[in-house]
């Protein structure tokens, strides 16, 4: 093994936290920062020894850094820092809002190309790993439906959607599939879904003093776009118990491709997640990415790629020979 | 879409009728020709119009074929064919015997870097799809383990062993995964299982007339290698009840990763598949991988690969563009 690859963290939430975590379980990499825009000697790393510098020092320590892991939101962060970033590091990021990813790419591609950087934009699980399910299923089954179904797991943007209902204190979203739905689909059956029909959505809600609970039950399961297209259930709890049962970030589902390679012959391809902590599997995802973005670039591969441009290979610590021997 | 890529297929065993049959849903491929060492107009091919010629044909036909799919076995076939074809052709192979695979890339690789020819070798699902599986799931999880298990499905060559047996005058073995197995796997708990402890063999034979049951029974359990390790069991079925019941190749499995991304965390990756047919599935992956052959060799990637230096989105007929805007 040469030199480790430098890794730095943009950006220090739950995200960046998981980051700092599965460096620790990859010793061809070194966390050289963590960069942030809080003051930096109010942030508490995982390791009481890792550098914490303020985000504006970044500029000068493009030197220091291999790959610059961006640990920032999609609404917020990304858009704005990706393009910037990419043009003095190579980066990884989880841009997750799917319906802007070809804006993104190219708002991305552009200035990592002249200047001569390679950035992958969103990593992670969906889009991720699901996406790279989604486009192998299709590819080795043409004749053939895809289906992805999420959870049970914590989503946070409809948590957040619940939090701002007046009379909500606290809150936690759960996005469940529905098993009769899961059972069709693995059955070969490929049949047609209605949203509803897929996935319902389990509310924990922590009542503000005085807040009218069938109100609240009522403003949560007719919320346009987040609820009003599933069965949604609101339970109400204490905050006490909000915090001892509903404190964990557990994620996953599965992507389904139903397929026919003959009229006889039904094929069924399922890539499934069970994850305990959905940010810290999204890091780990990201940390692999990583290490491909650094061979990527040294193969002089310049510019915006995703997922779909990487080689299953390149994602791993070992090298083609030893992969072949033991893994193929 | 441009021209269809030129696909002929060499050998028409199962694995090449299943390439036919995979052709047919890829529109952006066309079959060229078979060719087939038996007397061409001996074979019946799936679509009456399909070209067939003899094997000593290829040399003169290399103009006219973008990949050759390599149909053949493993044993006989493809340690000869394999390096002899990668001097003419971009190829496509199922080379599955595991430890062999080191040589046999090496012996493919001088000859089609040497011709400026691109070789794909050992793809199918085992290896192929699930080697994928295991190197990512290690990547993503260092720190964890990998658990590969097989079927219910039906194994050629432990139905080839039986078959062997005095007193067999036909048979056919399924692999069965133990479910207590899988299920201690699932829950993330990380087991050291035995070979006995992960699959049991399920036989279904037809004895000659005369022969002795529990002789049978007995030369096939303890039979080393293929039985001596596992929970056997041996039904005894009538030559119509063997057709009848058992004359479909259903196979499948899962490749499970279980790791943790720091101490309280657990995450569970697994990719599972379900075979109606063991070759047209192989035969699947087989023709999407000569997509990508023909795109690595358009961009001067020459010599051996395997599927670990495949990009995902290489196996797709749709463009880069198209895959980031609608299955990332």
């Amino acid at each position: 093994m040469g030199q480790p690859i430098r890794i730095a963290i943009a950006g220090y939430g739950n995200l960046g936290r998981g980051v700092e975590a599965a460096l620790a379980h990859n010793p061809d990499m070194q966390l050289v920062a963590v960069y942030t825009r809080r003051p930096p000697d109010q942030l508490e790393t995982l390791r009481p020894g890792t550098p914490v510098h303020r985000m504006e020092d970044l500029a000068g320590h493009a030197e220091r850094i291999d790959v610059l892991i961006l640990c920032g939101g999609s609404k917020e962060d990304l858009p704005r820092q990706g393009p910037e970033l990419a043009a003095s590091f190579n980066t990884v990021d989880s841009f997750d809002t799917h319906a802007r990813i070809p804006d993104y790419f190219a708002a991305v591609d552009a200035p990592a190309r002249a200047n001569r950087r390679t950035a992958l934009i969103s990593a992670g699980w969906d889009p991720g790993m699901f996406s790279i399910a989604r486009v192998v299923g299709e590819a080795l089954l043409p004749d053939g439906a895809t289906y992805t179904f999420w959870g049970k797991g914590l989503s946070q943007g409809h948590s957040d959607a619940i939090r701002r209902v007046p009379g909500v204190a606290a809150g936690v979203q759960y996005t469940v599939p529905v098993p009769e739905a899961v059972a069709r689909v693995r059955s070969g059956q490929r049949p047609t879904l209605s949203t509803r029909q897929r996935h319902t959505r389990e509310c924990f809600v922590v009542l503000e003093p005085g807040a009218d609970a069938e109100a609240v039950r009522e403003a949560i399961v007719t919320m346009p776009h987040y609820f009003d297209e599933y069965d949604t259930t609101v339970n109400f709890v204490s905050a006490e118990e909000l915090r001892r049962d509903h404190g964990a970030m557990p994620h996953g589902g599965f992507v389904i491709r139903s397929g026919n390679t003959s009229a006889g012959n039904t094929q069924l391809i399922e890539y499934g997640l069970q994850l305990g902590s959905n940010p810290e599997f999204t890091a780990s995802v990201l940390v692999a990415c990583a290490r491909a973005v650094h061979r990527l670039h040294l193969a002089g591969e310049y510019g915006a790629r995703t997922v779909f441009d990487v080689p299953p290979g390149l994602l791993s610590p070992r090298s083609a020979e030893e992969l072949r021997a033991e893994l193929l």
